[in-house]
């Protein structure tokens, strides 16, 4: 698999407001998926969970995450990130906000919520576009 | 998690051709997820790979895998399936083919492929609807 830095039409493609679904570790060593907003950012990922999920605690104790992004209007185009996630709390819900916004154009409506940041640094990558990599722009 | 069977809309839903991504584990024990057409049937859940797919060794070395579907104009309803899954060989594509029909309307175009089946048990599962979990019909 490629390493970082993904080309430009990546990063162009996974800058934009797209499904994705995270994959890490449960206790017992089995794939745990959820699907996820995320946030491109400098080449490394942000997720954000509430404080209550398991993920942050699956996190926690193994950091090994995948992702895969699709695209929004075309889920036959896709790039996954391989890395490792590293928590931090969320007090001021800027991270979530963040999110928030780059999907749903507002602030993230709960309020109330204890948030975690999930940092994500890419140590490898992989691209689909119908079923050939992703090697040059469409 | 629940455990199966899941109630009736989440049989209708699964039924449809969704986006999805599996989730399955690396020789190092960490998470490998790719996009992935799927098959949901009777309760399990098929889908079929190359036969040259590093997936296939590692659903072959453990076969714990987890998926997320999404819904097709809305992935904010999506149902997470976690199981074992189950090789076989497809060499009459019949399975491929059949995961083509349903996502394309027609058979799978490459003839020359070693294609696998892979059958997912479920084991347990959890769904969400805009945030919350998707106990009833909208």
């Amino acid at each position: 698999m490629p390493k970082p830095p993904l080309p430009p039409h990546l990063d162009e493609f996974l800058s934009q407001p797209n499904p994705a679904v995270i994959a890490s570790l449960r206790p017992n060593g089995g794939p745990h998926t959820a699907a996820t907003w995320y946030l491109w950012e400098g080449g490394r990922v942000l997720v954000n969970m509430e404080g209550s999920r398991k993920r942050v605690e699956y996190i926690r104790a193994d950091p090994r995450v995948s992702i895969t992004v699709m695209g929004q209007e075309d889920w036959y185009h896709h790039v996954t990130l391989v890395g490792r996630a590293s928590l931090e709390p969320d007090p001021d819900l800027e991270g979530i906000d963040r999110l928030s916004r780059h999907y749903m154009g507002d602030a993230y409506s709960a309020r109330d919520q204890r948030r975690v940041n999930a940092w994500i640094d890419i140590e490898s990558w992989h691209s689909w576009a119908m079923w050939r990599p992703w090697e040059q722009p469409d």
